[in-house]
């Protein structure tokens, strides 16, 4: 699997979120082996938990899945830009690369606003690559938010 | 209930931390009566989850409480300096007042670093109290690290 296919599967995650009414935000977390560890998609409203971005859940489930708080070597890919809350999160399980879609210039974390992987009090930065299907996450985006303006 | 008394119960919640091997942070949620909704330490370990931060949980678990992604009106008392994760939650979650004991200059996201407060991409800005028990909440830290080191 190359880095393109397992941003297209974040991509079914993140069309999937919107069918759901959420924000359409997919990611996947793959291991060293290039296995796919977990696939999710924002459910913030269906768990009633403003933690529960795409991000998060698929950290959480890698977790448990290894019984480890870090993901040492571990890969995320996810659709939008990490907010300050979730990029933070990447840092402290140690994700070796981020990879990510389209920026977010209203919410974002990484290279927007508070920058997270920039400061002393940031103890591990990912390798990041951005825009990458960035057009086709943005247009779900705008899309989903489109729609619920109709 | 004062916010020293809040204080206090996060404090007891931090030594709780400690006694299971977790780093001494702790957090109670109160809701717009005063009503305790959710006390917390650290379960980082023991959930091999890094991102079960004592405000995560108390946030998480307010939320599920009341069904609802936003705690409007509530206020969360914490022993440390939240970090940026915790601090983008919390302002996720709409939290209305945030008191906290000791500043983190390591890894800290409030006054330290990213300042997660002061971005125009931070939606809702809580109110800050800091240095509320400070020397105690400092003082179970600095015991913690000591007895790891000896």
């Amino acid at each position: 699997m190359t880095f393109r296919s397992h941003m297209s599967d974040a991509l079914e995650q993140a069309r999937a979120a919107a069918d759901r009414g959420e924000v359409p935000v997919g990611a996947v977390l793959v291991d060293p082996d290039g296995r796919v560890l977990a696939r999710a998609g924002n459910r913030t409203r269906e768990l009633a938990d403003p933690t529960a971005h795409a991000e998060m859940l698929v950290i959480r489930e890698g977790c448990r899945l290894l019984g480890s708080e870090r993901l040492t070597g571990c890969d995320l890919y996810v659709t939008l830009e990490p907010c300050p809350m979730c990029a933070q999160a990447i840092s402290a399980a140690r994700i070796a690369r981020l990879y990510y879609g389209a920026a977010d210039p209203k919410s974002g974390g990484v290279e927007q606003g508070p920058r997270i992987f920039t400061h002393p009090q940031c103890h591990h930065i990912p390798e990041v690559y951005d825009g990458i299907a960035a057009d086709s996450a943005a247009a779900l985006l705008r899309e989903f938010f489109a729609g619920r303006r109709g």
